[in-house]
């Protein structure tokens, strides 16, 4: 299937960075905003978490389409190339950003959040309370490339 | 921002279960299937992962729109209803699914998976590996309810 499907964003990142930086999101405090059509109660329990996933439409990066099938992770000449999709980058096939951010509070209409890595007004296209059963299970295996990007992100 | 966005899916679910099924996902296996669109060399250096985060749209599951705030987490009498945005329940606004799974192996255009907890024909909406320092930072902490209802899934 390749047809285009639309999704309607139920939130919204308000607050936090309004440019991107690769690094140090750790600290960056935002809220997340419920959109009008989402009803009344939807966040009712989420405070009993720690921890939300959030999944975002990354509007201001660049969607390298067709022309981009491998790149050096954050363009670091001595690692080697790497498919688009065997990376993280936010300059991806479709724009979608998912991360794991702390739950600072819960208001009835919007949630704060810290060590969010997405920009005021990045439309939130779901998010997902963080339960520990449904992280990777068995031996988590990566490749060394891996501890040098990642390694001041958060 | 609640303005519909487009989306085309990157790969689609091959094989796995035809039917959804609310447990015992862990020893299911399937495949990802590229898009048409997507470029060759898109998978390069994914086999050196153990996990991989897939982002699908859960076609078949209902969207509830306005119409459900609050649910019982799997319909169970004795559990306190929960907003539908804290809870992981495929009938949610959106319908945005997310799971870890195992690779097995990766081919050209394809990758061979286990424990995805998608059926057969679900578009994938992005791909992404497991990067370990993006897990949940701090202590992990969720509501009772969560190990009832994830106790057999996996």
């Amino acid at each position: 299937m390749s047809l285009p499907i639309e999704l309607v964003p139920l939130a919204t990142v308000v607050g936090g960075r309004v440019e991107n930086g690769d690094d140090r999101w750790a600290e960056v405090e935002a809220e997340i905003v419920l959109a009008d059509h989402v009803p009344d109660g939807a966040l009712v329990g989420l405070e009993a978490f720690s921890h939300l996933e959030v999944i975002v439409l990354l509007d201001r990066a660049v969607d390298p389409g067709h022309s981009e099938a491998e790149r050096r992770p954050r363009g670091i000449a001595e690692l080697d190339p790497v498919g688009v999709l065997a990376q993280r980058h936010k300059d991806r096939i479709g724009r979608i950003g998912l991360s794991r951010c702390e739950l600072i509070s819960v208001a009835p209409r919007s949630v704060s959040v810290r060590g969010l890595d997405a920009i005021d007004q990045t439309p939130v296209l779901d998010m997902k309370p963080w339960f520990a059963a449904f992280g990777p299970r068995g031996d988590v295996r990566e490749p060394a490339w891996v501890s040098v990007v990642t390694r001041d992100y958060f």
